[in-house]
């Protein structure tokens, strides 16, 4: 009894194959869910030379465990969490450790980090990503909060991270819910690259008509370039795909998106920030699009453009679509890092952006080799306010523009939407713009509301009597 | 003594304007403020036929008014409304009427209907628009909640409210927080088309490079179109208005643009109810957009595009400009007017939209010739999903996206940030889309995370164990 190093609560796919992998690195890890059924097939798949336990108990499980204990929540984000901690509590020791490793929304971190330091359990939530098979294998890690907790369990989650270059993807962030904020935007970029990447297909194979093995090869040559990515290399894969009817599965599948969430709160979080993040907005709004398939389907009929730009050079165009996502993915990185930045300075997380951008290099599903482009502008400037004027990304991104413009322009002549795309060089267009149009919105907010406004050439705040 | 139809709480802007409203349709009005100066000021401009008064002694303000007494707060939303409530309680009767006219977040209307009625004290929620004019002399009203209490100071509100054909622009809209929410749309929207507008004026400056004269010229002649409209006509006058330098004064206003958060409050909500609003979205990105001017400059000197299109008839351009606006504008309405339709369902409202476009006619900041196309379009049909299904204004969009199309290539040509005309486009283009791309995200989503899906030929969830 009491000799298992590590517990796990909620054995679902990130649940029970991050026990298999800590449990692959002769770590003794005990498992709880109150399902039977996932206990024992749990069971059923241990290798029998590692140390797992699992239970449907909830003291057994505690029991299993040395202390001080050291136990991770993988259960959905909510309500379920704050019954996984109420059902523990009873059976656990002043100095024992709980670790949220779920898509748990910061404030939430934060209020139950101040509910069990009080009754003396330490707290923190970690942000894991990597879905099924990185789980296993090696998953990034985004650890924040009470470091003093972390740094008990570093060597076990070092030791079950994804590596790059022999440099573990697991890293103390910041304070307090600094983890589960890191991931939230790691899901935010995530939605922003998932669109990017559907609206180029939807483009290759609607707008430029080309076959679907072209589509596929194409994503396969993509991941050889510097778009090499995890998510072109499985869009390379899944496009590949096919359905015992010997039918390309894509083609099957249904176009309405569902979501968790993640995406949304980044969204709704950049605008309580006022940090601009419109390509990870565009994502929301599209994967809410999806939905209205049977409003789509009458608007279909009575919405018309049938103007066509059809005088296109295939290999031109495959080209400009490249320069169009990278410039795009581009975009969507810097949106999500300038939210990090505001984000640590709003919530006192002190978050080093090179160490973030180190551990996304390996293990999640934003990793990417343009990471590593970002990990060298934050060693060299730990202060940049925004990767777009890192001189090194400021010239991706000026070589890669006619790409983007072009596609854009090809889009919207022939109808097709993109509004990833579109985002993407909006945001640019508008950080460039020394000067932007809102002036006139200031004029109007104090022409009907009396709002006043400031000005250019002297300081302080004025109110026009405007004249009608 | 106890001889006032009518009090109003803050003797701001609006709740000074209101009250000289209410006082020249011959009601008693008595104002509260605690500041003296605002107390004093309104004496003095009040018209000595009316019935006014004015104090800062909260139980000398409420006993001014005879009972059921009738009371409307207009302080900022947040906590002054709790603490003006809280001030005025002791010295209400049950039966005694409580009006939030302020622009208050729907789920705080929520709390206080609750709070208010275990007190016996009447509450509800009605948005006001038309800025520091429409208060005093007609503005758009927007009840909703306690319908009694509503139906007992119909007579006021009516004779204060702007009429259009002799209708006044105030009506019950529905259940609870009804109308504080449509109010919030309402600013959602505006926040939209001034966004849009702001983006035409932009094109027409750096892109067109047309001069001062012929751009405030052509504001002034699309508002004898079926552009007319609030907005549009207060730009024109905008743009004519002098420094007393002799300088156009919108050469002078800062681009640092201001808000006061309805609009993002829209755009979060409208994530919330999976209602796609992107072109509010991308009105809140580009305010907040507008604040990094430091790294705005920066940006402008790194990031460079110099090719431009030149070649440009300049009447062509300005017919397009038109029908870009025209379109967009139209799409922005459809956004928020779908956004009602949702919550209406989901917040149990009994909204109906014909009544909401028909008081938005007059008085308020959105008013505009096409609000009554879309009063049609709801009367009908009750149930339209989305104006943009309705046989009139779809044929306005085919016959406008030739010139919404045109100006976007211009601007992606020519380095000009256009969001919110993007947005409109893309929002357009992807509703009239049978088919989206989004099954590549669902097929994403099951490859790295088993998060399963649907297919378009048998019903079920599937997961597919993809190959390498």
């Amino acid at each position: 009894m009491s000799t298992f190093d590590f517990g796990i609560v909620g054995l679902g796919v990130m649940g029970r194959n991050l026990l298999l992998n800590i449990a692959s690195h002769k770590f003794a890890a005990a498992g709880l869910d109150l399902d039977t059924e996932k206990v024992n097939s749990l069971k059923e798949e241990a290798n029998p030379e590692h140390s797992i336990e699992a239970t449907t108990d909830v003291k057994h499980f505690v029991e299993l465990i040395q202390r001080p204990r050291a136990i991770m929540l993988l259960v959905p984000a909510g309500k379920p969490v704050d019954s996984a901690i109420q059902s523990l509590l009873p059976h656990l020791d002043q100095g024992d450790i709980i670790i949220d490793g779920g898509n748990t929304y910061f404030t939430d971190t934060d209020r139950r980090f101040l509910e069990l330091s009080e009754k003396g359990i330490h707290f923190f939530g970690m942000g894991i990503s990597g879905g099924e098979k990185g789980a296993r294998l090696g998953p990034s890690m985004m650890p924040g909060g009470d470091k003093k907790a972390y740094e008990r369990l570093r060597p076990i989650f070092e030791a079950i991270a994804a590596k790059v270059d022999g440099e573990p993807c697991v890293e103390y962030l910041g304070n307090g819910s600094a983890g589960n904020y890191v991931k939230m935007v790691h899901n935010g970029i995530e939605y922003g690259i998932m669109q990017l990447i559907s609206e180029i297909y939807d483009l290759m194979k609607r707008g430029y008509n080309l076959d679907e093995d072209t589509i596929q090869k194409t994503f396969e040559e993509w991941n050889q370039t510097d778009l090499k990515s995890y998510l072109i290399e499985i869009t390379g894969h899944i496009l590949k795909e096919k359905d015992p009817s010997g039918v390309k599965l894509i083609n099957l599948i249904s176009d309405w998106a569902k979501s968790k969430g993640t995406g949304k709160w980044t969204s709704q979080n950049a605008m309580d920030l006022q940090v601009p993040a419109p390509t990870i907005d565009a994502a929301v709004v599209m994967r809410d699009m999806s939905k209205s398939k049977p409003e789509r389907i009458e608007a279909s009929a009575k919405l018309i453009w049938n103007q066509k730009q059809t005088d296109v050079n295939v290999d031109e165009a495959v080209k400009s679509l490249k320069d169009a996502l990278f410039f795009s993915i581009l975009i969507t990185y810097a949106q999500g890092l300038a939210m990090l930045k505001t984000a640590s300075k709003e919530y006192n997380y002190e978050l080093n952006l090179e160490t973030v951008t180190k551990i996304w290099r390996g293990g999640c599903i934003i990793r990417a080799v343009v990471l590593e482009d970002f990990r060298k502008a934050f060693t060299a400037n730990p202060e940049l306010a925004n990767i777009l004027l890192d001189d090194n990304i400021a010239s991706k991104l000026n070589e890669s523009q006619k790409g983007i413009r072009e596609i854009i322009q090809f889009a919207v002549q022939n109808g097709i939407p993109a509004a990833g795309l579109m985002n993407s060089l909006a945001y640019f267009d508008a950080y460039r713009s020394e000067n932007l149009p809102t002036n006139l919105i200031q004029a109007q907010r104090d022409y009907f509301g009396a709002h006043t406004y400031e000005r250019i050439d002297v300081p302080g705040v004025f109110h026009t009597q405007w004249n009608e």
